[in-house]
């Protein structure tokens, strides 16, 4: 017996990618599908049409599901237990009604930005802080809600470093000042998002909002909860510079970084990175990778085209490891953006929050 | 009447690049030819053949040139004044071959890493360190040469982000830092060079020797002369990430700055680059571009397939000047890496040799 | 003095491309710029702000016109003797507006489609229907303009190949049938027009409306005037696949064709090509290709990236010249589609016209 | 219990596909590998080291085998039962070398071109020419081999739109007359290969030698066997224009068509391609697609990116049937070049050779 699952949003990209992955998957089963007004009524293959970019056809079972307006927020109720948020609208929109689904018993997991500095919302990336989900109980008596929540993952470029990061800080070490480039899928733009003359033969150099939330949200992940508040750490500094590049998926970052008084050398870290395991991988759930962080040995890897599907698109994979002119060290990150970045990202915290008990069968 | 030149490698891509540019160059013509012995005796059509890679046809004057062998020095005697070079042999040979044209009386005017830290070369961006071409009086007391010396020019790359950072440096600011991450054009590997698997829908986070050279030249283009030799700065610390991208021409540079004690606001910066001048466009270069720096408004420029060919893609073009969360500032520079960074550079450096005297009608 | 001209919708794309292309043009100087009623009392740097798609920046002397509003015809007259149109209306709004200019005196020089198929109006491309201007008059006296008319020009792919051909008809030779597959530029498609998805790591195998096209105005171009009708011919069969590839700009053309009893050999047919002159040759317009056929020799091209430039992106380059297993010869076209197809061939239209006293000082 | 095979070329782009495809085959296992002498001893993972193109890494039961000299058959006998050869070396030489390993009992499924057009070598592509294995009865006698064998696929391109074609021959219709235009992913060239040169914001309208392939090759494959041979068909004539584009895996063709006296309607058509299914669907063969030819209804299909992956990527995706201008039909034909085209069309030939008793367990 698969859990119902819906998902808001269901016709952009992100929806689409969590309508293919979703298609096989051990414990979900998709339920339940909304959209924005225009689409009500239709089956999903109508809404969609020309749109569905994902690699093969729809999935059978989706085809003749029906859209729902995401706005009416009882049409969910009984229908599913938790959805997937991949809406398209405003923030202040996108608050109000995911907090209108938490109070209505259904579990948000959100793919978008609106909620993720709100104080008692977890922003997870399960293999670091998988121990925010506790601040759901704290959200939970904030606001009078029984089994509803909201919890988030954050953006994703984030994902391609954050992890062989945080298996430094894990194992003792305290980083203080980060400088990131970023060479970002044009898949990370939606669709039909970034124009083909902006990126045939170029890059540009700016993605709107993308340096901001790289700078913030690992902040917040690597914070800890005082007060039933999650509270940002303040010992690290990010500067990141963002491009956009002709690459279909997978986000590439440059990273410099600087410890703190005291400093692994190159074969601890390369160590930390190849033992690195956590919740997910001990828990054994199935959107997991196997192995987090990947190291490639080849002196010119990782390389979007050539990594960006290792362990079913979950893993991070790094290389390039070595002394940094300016800071300690340097390295290359990299991780599928909308699989590990997006969908494939929230499916992950479902399963998590699944097995923890907060989303009850 | 025009000063006859010769071009050494003029089979290769920076060679086919130096016949483009002097197709209708004001000064200069070309007279001479050499390339490896296994295209000697052949006319350049018939040595270049299918490998012909810039728009456009061969400019017929030299279509029919005959290709000499560049190892064999005397033949370019009495042919040219002066030569450039764009050899594809091991450093030792071409710093060997190098030496015995400018003992031959023939100025060597060199795209090539070999001679880059030889202490009495002078490694020129004019609009930089023109004053480092004192050095060549030096050099010919050392070798006993009378006429003849080599010259050089820096990496590509290095073009992108040099100019502007110097324009803060000349006016009294010192800078103690910079990180740097270059998104490089697949026509810096020259032909065949980069192969298309490793570049459709893909990046490469690595280019051989570019990284070390990225953090070392600047060091030199800065230093000043002591003693007969040019001595490297040593106050600034510079990393660099290096990273090839499905790109034609235009290496593109995410640089992050740290000054020292002093350190100028954005408007100032602004109007340091606005209004740099320096040599070549005081003694106005037929190749100088009359604006070094062009500061692009637009918060998604410079763009490489939009702003590489900036006056006669001689310009660097720089956008995005902002605060840096980690270090105080941080930019983007481009510059075409062909010719401001490669050909283009190598004849302004002879217009500027030849202007201060050093070759000779 | 230069004569005054407008450019209606230049704030698009092929707007954009008339405006770079006529800055320094000897005869016409853009007086007059007008666009759709959101952009207008707009300054025309203000109504294109980040959508200036052009290599380089706007041009000094237009970034402070005024944008009137296009559809206001009065506004026009006095302040420029013709325009180019390059509206992005509807079809029926396009045919009246247009009238609408002529009727005010103003003569029209297309880019668009609404009147390719009136029956009075000249579908020009000057190298082979020049004499179709003298439908002009007819045209005057069917609407009782004194001045005023309206020309246009064909579809932009339609260029890389119809030059070619007509050489050979006009030589004598009868074609009967052509199979023609196209492989476009994306700046075919506008801005933002074709999405990165699409493109990167792909090709998409249909382009709206465009074998349609390709497929009936050669056959208007290529007719003859009756009775004050141009009459297409009737004796030639064309089928066109049209796909769209990841090439900037260029329009590649794989051309069948099949004679009538007589075929040249393929001698004779090179010398047609390389021979072929045309009136805008022997009146030396300013726009004209001196060369308006240049065949590649190259087993491999043309290309676009290396020949879209030929003769100022003017020149139709040809290759491949070889026995077809099925029709009488195959060979290969390229033009540049932005320029040839569309900015530049409104331009050469215009020259022509103004030369030929259809458009008065 | 696994069938132990052989690859000959392991190293090269093809046989690298081997390797990955068949990494988790239900019946073959890959025991022996071999290559040129420069590799002959080494570890496949220090033989193939940085030129490995394969998303993922090298199977980890691949790694450390040895590779051997492909030139010296007797190291293969009594460690496989038959081999895929994936030769990089001249024609002649395949021919003798792949004799040589069929006369040592070694049955050889080779993607050489070399033996395509021998008599009595059978070219196969499965669904359309299986009975065509009967004439290695015939090779077996003339050489006097007992197990073994040559057998060949045809070229990379023609999988891409022979299926659909002769699913309509095999429904009684004559095909007289084939135009074809395709273009052609980059990995179809190897690597290095395609030089990114000519390909970034390009195409290539050539590829040496396919055009000739692409119109002969057909004609064997629909051949029959007379008198011990297979003897081409000779109603048919195919022109065929050859592209290389900026994409990855995955070739397109654009066909046009002419039927002889009688025609089918398209909807005949379209119930002729989605019934269509042979003898590796009837036998179930693991490579075998369910579906061999995938309409795809959206006007804008197939498209590679998008469609090349179909059923394990062995499937022929076919779209935009409609009435042709010149000839009766025209359709746009797509398949996985390295897939079906190559490794994994080699290996649904040898499972149908397997099956029908011709390679002994």
């Amino acid at each position: 017996m698969k859990l119902p699952v819906g998902i808001l949003g269901a016709t952009g990209m992100v929806g689409q990618n969590y309508i293919r992955l979703l298609e096989n998957h051990p414990w979900f089963k998709v339920s339940y599908i909304a959209s924005s007004p225009k689409s009500t009524g239709k089956s999903y293959i109508d809404a969609v049409k020309d749109r569905w970019q994902m690699p093969g056809p729809i999935p059978e079972q989706i085809k003749n599901l029906l859209v729902h307006d995401a706005n009416i927020v009882t049409e969910a109720v009984g229908k599913c237990n938790f959805v997937f948020s991949a809406l398209e609208i405003s923030k202040e929109a996108i608050r109000a009604l995911e907090n209108e689904y938490a109070a209505n018993d259904i579990a948000v997991i959100s793919n978008c930005s609106a909620h993720r500095h709100t104080e008692d919302v977890p922003m997870l990336i399960p293999e670091i802080n998988h121990d925010h989900i506790k601040i759901i109980n704290a959200q939970r008596r904030n606001h009078g809600w029984k089994t509803g929540f909201v919890a988030v993952k954050p953006n994703c470029s984030v994902q391609s470093y954050m992890t062989p990061i945080f298996a430094l800080i894990n194992a003792g070490y305290e980083i203080k000042r980060i400088i990131i480039t970023t060479m970002q899928a044009v898949s990370g733009g939606g669709y039909p998002g970034v124009a083909s003359l902006d990126i045939v033969d170029n890059i540009v150099p700016f993605i709107g909002g993308e340096e901001e939330k790289s700078e913030l949200e690992p902040l917040k992940i690597l914070g800890s909860i005082k007060n039933d508040k999650i509270v940002p750490i303040d010992s690290l500094k990010i500067s990141a510079h963002c491009n956009r590049v002709p690459v279909v998926d997978g986000h590439t970052a440059c990273v410099s970084l600087e410890f703190g008084a005291y400093k692994p050398d190159r074969e601890e870290i390369l160590t930390l990175w190849s033992e690195f395991k956590s919740l997910p991988q001990q828990l054994d759930l199935p959107s997991a990778p196997r192995q987090p962080i990947i190291y490639a040995d080849e002196e010119n890897r990782p390389q979007p085209r050539k990594d960006r599907d290792n362990d079913k698109a979950m893993a991070v994979t790094v290389g390039r490891l070595r002394l940094c002119n300016v800071f300690d060290y340097r390295f290359v990150g990299l991780s599928h953006n909308t699989v590990r970045g997006a969908a494939g990202g929230g499916i992950l915290n479902a399963e998590l929050l699944v097995k923890k008990g907060y989303i009850n069968p």
